[in-house]
């Protein structure tokens, strides 16, 4: 079994057990990603180079951690392959940033 | 090898192909992947119940992979193992929400 | 006076006893705002009609108020005119939304 | 009348005339509010110093505009005083913030 059908084996898991899949719904599984996706954002605030690299490895993992929870219950509610839907997003990302247009460029691909 | 370091392979690739290492310092990542969250939300703004069954679904899939895509740099540019930090943060929640306390109820920790 | 110049009086001059301009650069600035904006959304987390009715009022007005103040920090910043921006944007707002064409709709206006 | 009240007029007559006002519950303007949060926020992805200097000042104006738009609509939402919910935070922040432990320090309260 693959590493990530093993992780999302075991949240569904732990969501059963609370009987949480009632609240599950994905415009709230999304809502809660945003909310954590914040929480690391917080990490960082106000930080520059050093005091960055100062931040307790912990506390980004812990976030980093909650953010990838909520996005492999995304993947399950939709029955989405996470490794299918990230390869057919990064073609489209390939057609959109072609190496001899985008090397060494953060433009977005709309100002390319 | 795990499908998830089969992954980071490949957008690590993808990422110096394009010499883009120079951007991805831990806190842009991390904007990055809140700025992508928020287009996800985005496809549920306004909606409800059947509108909300009635997203293409390959827009939901094509959010959703790049979250995961910023989440899988950081993981990488921190070295850490997806699935133990994942773990580790569980076993935090399991004690934070015991299921005797947290059967059924959405309520956060803090309020429990 | 207006109420939104005395507002940015106040809080520059909060900001100012504290010597915290130094931290007041653009980027971190928005940054905050969207983190504040996601605490209000986390009030509303799980939650449908009569759990949202029921939230503490005060815990909306404090985390609105969060997010209101990093916006007028940045209107400062900048030196924009508040009620002139938002004018401007809903002129183009009025543009892109006709409402002959929009009434009753929430469509984005790039799918209208 | 203050210009925040013009505002409001302004904003409340432009949703009304489009009939708009069927959509914006509480929980949906938040989430809209900070859909708007990210793409200010995007204006300054990858950039330092110098490129953020360079920024087209009205874009971001036109996203700090959109950002006020859904707070005033939420302030409309909930009947509340814009200066005062911002007055009462301010007193709060006030007593968490107290200028001899704050000064020169970007730390927030609760590691203070």
């Amino acid at each position: 079994m693959s590493d990530i059908q093993h992780i999302i084996d075991f949240i569904t898991d732990f969501r059963n057990q609370r009987n949480w899949a009632q609240f599950h719904n994905p415009k709230d599984l999304a809502l809660a990603l945003s909310i954590e996706a914040a929480e690391l954002n917080e990490l960082y605030l106000w930080k520059k180079d050093k005091e960055i690299d100062a931040i307790d490895r912990e506390k980004i993992s812990d976030e980093l951690a909650d953010i990838l929870v909520y996005a492999f219950f995304l993947a399950e509610k939709y029955g989405f392959d996470v490794k299918n839907i990230i390869m057919k997003k990064m073609e489209k990302n390939a057609r959109k940033y072609p190496v001899d247009k985008s090397k060494n460029l953060a433009t977005k691909y709309t100002d390319l």
